[in-house]
Parts: structure tokens; C-alpha cells; sequence
């Protein structure tokens, strides 16, 4: 067997040192006991068409195991929960996890991406300011029903599972927001998962990766 | 074993019929040869807290077989994917075919969203106006993107997966406008995809739904 390959960014300016995706990977292999290896990509070799070949938009995090590569964030971390137990052994639940993954990435993201892209690259702009009160307002009620959907509940699959691994991914995007504390079960959640060691060991790892550079 | 039940939308606005997103649900149970009934629901019935139990943020489609219920269209294909084999045998093909399930929905659909959000709801704004060239450049070189990736290959993992149905699905939300046909191998793609006897019979269901509200 081959080791684990990670691919991921050799640098990336400070506002997104902590939010970079590879941190969900990580986080997943962190809670599995996974040892794996790093490769550290930069810009130029990532507009590369061998990258492409292996991640089609350029990204990271590329995920390489027994001569699989996977891309997509999303993809990575199914595959290490279906391979290595990150999600419920109760059916019901197993399946209550898989949809809150689809939902972190296509019901939450959506709103966290084009926020973020509002406020670090137009943040200046016309058109960002006009737009920003109405998205705030989308994303608000989204967070909302996220919340409402752990009242009573540790994690949002009841244990702990992949699921919360993408949802705080995602949230991450909103760290330079206040946006996630008003929603009291919500925040309640996000600092139960933050807290857990194998989050605060890949986090450390990926800022020791910038610290390197 | 008690029915297929899948809960959609009793009418939408012209502009939308044929791309909400029971289609894609629809579609997989077609090529699956899996019968199913319906269950339409309206704007009131999905405010309800009732509804928002099995669809936190109050969208169809909802997918029911078994006892199981289960929201975010993602998670309903690849459900049906992995239970009635919309996914390929080979091992490195079924990770690709996961891999871009998950690009259809978090690396394409966040900018098709922003689009369409722009062009159904605020084409008038201001905002909006000077908002639009920047994201369709960004829409733009991803599908590129795509297209390349679909280069020599019939389909997104060499032959039809569930990978197509989610990809089509987001990309049907391009409809209005002229964004995929200067892709020449993702517009091939997308007309082998739409000409199959199980999408035509899914899309014409989903009409039928509409003419008879």
C-alpha cells in the first residue's frame, strides 16, 4: 500500500490561512488516525494541464491513495468517511449525514462564496455594496434552519460525522463575519466541533504548512 | 416495501419548468427503471415546521423509500446512484464519477446560482448590471474547464453515470443563456445526455406535473 497523498497549497495570504479546504481532509484523516503524506502545490504548477489532468479546475486539495486520485473536497472526505468511519452506523442517520454534507456544500456554500468574494476582492465596490444587505439576509436565514436543525442534537447527524467536518468547513468562510453567532445552537455546535482535538491538530498542521514557506 | 415517494413542486413560473430540481431525481429513477409516486407541495405547506422536520431549508425535492427520508438532491441521486447502480463498476471511475457529482454542485453550481439569481430577480439593479461580466468570465472558464475534461469521453466517467444527471441539472439552470454552446465537446455531451429516452421521459413528467396545477 502506498501512502496517503495530500496536495495542497504552499502559501496563501493570511485571511485564509485556516479556511484553505484541505483543512476538512485533513480534519477527516486527523479523526480516523490516518497517516498521510503532503505535497505542496503553487500557483504555476496548478494552471499546469498534468495538474488538470488530476484536478480539472485547477484546485486543491487532490487526494491520493493506492493509486486513486480524487478531487473535490466534498468527494474527499465521503470517500474517507465511507472508507474509514466517519458517519453513523444507524441507516437513518447514515443518510441524515450524507444529506447534511449536499447541504453544507450546496445549500450553505453557495451564499459563504459569494460573501467571501464580496468582502476580499470588491469589498470597494459598488456593486458589492449594493448587493451585500440582500445576501447577508439569505445566508442569515439559511444559518437559521441549520440552526434549528441541531436543536437538541450534538452534532447534525447526532454523532459527530463527516457532515459536521464539511459543514465547518464552510462556516469558516465566515469567520471574518459575526454572522454564526447569533444563531445560539449553531455557535453552540461550531465550538463542540472546534474544540475536538483532531480539529485543532489539522489546523495546526496546515498552519505550520504556511509558517514553513 | 412501501412506495417511492418523491415531493415536488405543484407549479412553478414558466421560466423555471424544466430545471427544478426533482428533474434530476426524476431522471435517475427513470434509468433506473424505478417506479415511483408524487407528492406535490405549495409555498404554504413548505413553510411549515412540519416540513422543514425532512427539508431544513424548505426545498423539494424530498426523497421517501423505506422509512428513509431524505433532502439536497446530491444526496437523493447519489442514494439512488449507489442502491440501483448509476455509478461505474471500475473502481477508479466510480471515485471519478463521485468526484464530479460533487463539481457539479460546489465548483459549478455556486456561479449558475449567482447567475441565475441575477438574471430571474435582479436584472434591473444596478448591482446586478455591473456584477455580471466578471461572473460569467469566472462561469465561463470553468465550463471551459469541463469541456476539456469531457474531451475523448462520452460521458464525465467514460460512460453514464449518476455524475451527468447532477451536471446537467446545474447546467440546465444556463438555459436562458448562450454560456455552453462555445463548448463544443461539453455542448456535444450535453445534447448526448438530454437525448436519452429516460431524460426526455423525466422532463416530460415534470411538464405534465405543471399543466395539470
Amino acid at each position: 500500500m502506498s501512502p496517503i497523498t495530500l496536495t495542497t497549497l504552499r502559501s496563501v495570504p493570511p485571511v485564509f490561512q485556516g479556511q484553505v479546504r484541505d483543512l476538512a481532509v485533513r480534519w477527516a484523516l486527523e479523526e480516523t488516525g490516518t497517516a498521510h503524506q503532503l505535497r505542496l502545490v503553487d500557483d504555476a504548477e496548478r494552471a499546469t494541464a498534468d495538474y488538470r489532468q488530476h484536478s480539472p479546475f485547477g484546485k486543491v486539495p487532490v487526494y491520493e491513495e493506492d493509486g486513486l486520485t480524487i478531487f473535490e473536497t466534498g468527494a474527499i472526505v465521503q470517500h474517507i468517511a465511507e472508507t474509514r468511519g466517519l458517519l453513523p452506523q444507524d441507516h437513518a442517520l447514515r443518510a441524515r449525514a450524507r444529506a447534511w454534507m449536499f447541504a453544507a456544500l450546496n445549500s450553505i456554500d453557495p451564499d459563504v462564496i459569494a460573501l467571501g468574494d464580496i468582502d476580499h476582492f470588491h469589498a470597494n465596490s459598488l456593486w458589492a455594496k449594493a448587493r451585500r444587505p440582500d445576501l447577508v439576509t439569505s445566508l442569515s436565514i439559511r444559518l437559521a434552519a441549520v440552526s434549528e436543525a441541531l436543536r437538541g442534537r450534538n452534532f447534525l447527524a447526532n454523532e459527530f460525522s463527516a457532515a459536521d467536518i464539511l459543514m465547518i468547513m464552510v462556516l469558516r468562510g465566515l469567520r471574518h463575519t459575526p454572522l454564526v453567532s447569533p444563531h445560539a445552537d449553531l455557535a453552540r455546535w461550531r465550538d463542540r466541533c472546534e474544540a475536538r482535538p483532531a480539529f485543532q491538530r489539522a489546523l495546526a498542521a496546515q498552519m505550520k504548512t504556511y509558517q514553513s514557506a
